[in-house]
């Protein structure tokens, strides 16, 4: 066996065991998190050296901000700990159950998925996060995070695993692969026999090299290319807000927007408002070529620009004919993560609604609120944009399956 | 684009408009069954042709059975068809509805998965079986048979696509791919940005070249390496009954039952009595030495025994020493299909059935009862093997995923 097919065996006798657990897992993560707490001191030094070596290598501003731990940050990564540990338990929850007419009594109930892989890159909040949610729900997880952030993943993953140890839980419940190769990857991809699903947590990149060569049930995370049309009968004070907000109150996560579709009845009115409230951010536009005329400052947009999820203050614009154009626009073009209509046409709301293909849709308001907590749904793993399994926030109900169990008195069919 | 790819796009637009029908998707799937019974002169001419060319080419008698069609099996597939298209719709269902603090009220609705895969084998009715369940969740499909069937399949998927077209739906929603070489169904595997879900149903070799080489989304089915485990305190006389059941009733099919586990304390009388029952059949007995010194007329069991699928009159029997020697085999050889305890005592049952890991665990019951509509679950497109997804029993809900549907008033975030 492989050091990973190894831990693949490890993790999935925890699981067996993690199967069996109810409270034990509540008390197991609340001491985690305090672990986290006393353990600062170690998991800021591992940090504090990522950081170094990231900046002797050269790495961008925002990727360090993304890596960098504080003594704040690290306090949140606790408390969002502590509020998976209370949340309700989520495995042993009865689906359906019903009294067959032979005797039978037939009950569909959760269950952990077993074993969890998550490739993700620089965030170490992502390692804490997903513990938390994968042995809450009953799963064991290995984790393979990216090089920059090896120091500050295994300060934390055992600092985690050995709490969660001393608190009674099995051995392999959270696992570090700390070969950061990209064959370490791929393996972890082709973990057939151990693995029960792989969710990537990156960007677009990731996402692809898993789609193409992973053999394990993938769950696709987090790309959006998502789209706002501002419909004829918008209130245009609106869709500009909704505008501003979708595109910069953070431009470097999925739900924020990156392209505009604009009605043309609507769309002199309406884009130089936005155009002008975009401005304020500095907003880079790329337009369509009758976008262009009706704002000078607007760069010709390109083929590339409709695919682009730009992740920064780009916007790219276009102007259509109809509610129709704009969907064949987003069933071409979109991810299926985000959209949003700003009308006030009751039927233009409704057909959108029910036309865009995506995780969540929106009439008049932003794009924004996909997001677990938002939505009422707890702390997530991540935003599926695929429809197999789970679609849009993932939180600890979409980290289990179910089994039937039947009870019987001997009867044969 | 190659052929298969255009008929992925024509599945992709058909899939687009049939997510928006309702009540038209009964209408047109009634319609589609009478068809089926106006058209059975050329339908089982057809299959008189595939038949012939069959038995030409020597497949084996039980191959032979599964491809014949009959007015009455005709018939069959007919009301198949008209049960699926009366059910209620299990598209539009509300799965959650909240009104948050900020006003957006949230509700996540059920949809369709959008394009079917389907890679089947030589029993002509998976195409109307199939047809039916995903056009009734608002699926196009996209069907695959084996060579054997293709003159059964293409009679049969042209009555269906024509008579839903017919009735007014959209053209694509069920195709056939005609070609049956190896090639089309490796395109079919890789056809990302068309296929939502691929969904095998076959054999064991089936199963395993689609885990090998798919790129778009898997659903595994139906291979069952089921276990019957006789504890210490079983009732015998049910023991004797379960196990005739599970092995002898069908045993070409993936819930019939492939190795006897049995408790030591137990394992002298129960064996004896169980043999003498699965001799009125002629079951093969492959035992462990332990099961060998009792019964003498068992062939030795090799490894290989315990992880065969034996679709036939063939047993599998060891003796184990405890609950736990049972659990850990079923862990290491079972196949996640279906498993049952025969117990009296409460203790083994609870945890045979938090422990074995499982689509469908039984206490005192055949493992024969593991359908969809033996479940109440109505009919199925396959029986899960998976964690994801769907697990056990595919009906028309496990067709189907959701989106969020938010509707606000203009809130950011």
């Amino acid at each position: 066996m492989t050091p990973i097919e190894q831990m693949g065996q490890r993790a999935k006798d925890a699981a067996r065991a993690l199967a069996m657990l109810g409270p034990e897992k509540e008390y197991a993560l609340l001491q985690a998190a305090g672990a986290l707490r006393a353990h600062e001191g170690e998991i800021l030094a591992a940090n504090q050296e990522d950081l170094q070596a990231g900046e002797e290598k050269g790495l961008a501003p925002a990727l360090l901000d993304r890596l960098r731990l504080t003594s704040a940050r690290l306090e949140d990564m606790a408390r969002a700990m502590e509020e998976v540990a209370k949340a309700p338990d989520p495995i042993g929850q009865v689906l359906l159950g019903e009294k067959r007419p032979n005797g039978l009594a037939i009950e569909k109930v959760t269950v952990p998925l077993g074993v969890v892989g998550v490739i993700f890159e620089a965030r170490p909040n992502v390692a804490s996060d997903c513990c938390a949610l994968c042995v809450k729900s009953g799963n064991a997880v290995i984790l393979r995070g990216g090089k920059e952030a090896l120091r500050s993943n295994r300060a934390i993953v055992s600092v985690l695993a050995e709490a969660l140890a001393g608190a009674g839980l099995p051995k392999g419940c959270v696992q570090l692969i700390e070969d950061t190769s990209r064959a370490s990857a791929q393996e972890l991809m082709g973990l057939t026999g151990y693995l029960d699903v792989l969710i990537p947590r990156g960007g677009a990149g990731l996402i692809r090299a898993v789609k193409e060569n992973a053999r394990v049930p993938v769950i696709e995370t987090g790309v959006g290319n998502c789209h706002v049309f501002v419909d004829e009968s918008a209130n245009i004070d609106m869709a500009a807000e909704i505008v501003f907000n979708a595109k910069t109150s953070r431009p470097s996560v999925c739900n924020a927007m990156e392209t505009l579709l604009v009605h043309e009845a609507i769309a002199e009115k309406a884009l130089r408002r936005i155009a002008a409230r975009l401005e304020e951010k500095g907003v880079e536009l790329r337009g369509c070529p009758r976008a262009c005329q009706i704002l000078p400052q607007a760069k010709p947009a390109v083929e590339e620009d409709w695919e682009t999820e730009y992740l920064g203050l780009v916007l790219a614009v276009k102007v259509v004919g109809s509610l129709d154009e704009a969907l064949a626009h987003i069933a071409r073009y979109s991810t299926g993560h985000s959209e949003a209509i700003v009308t006030e046409s009751y039927g233009n709301a409704q057909r959108f609604l029910q036309a865009a293909d995506s995780s969540a849709v929106y009439v008049n308001a932003s794009t924004r609120f996909t997001d677990g907590g938002e939505f009422g749904l707890g702390a997530e793993i991540g935003i599926s944009t695929q429809k197999l399994h789970a679609r849009g926030p993932m939180g600890l109900s979409q980290l289990t399956s179910y089994k039937f169990l039947v009870r019987g008195s001997g009867q044969v069919r």
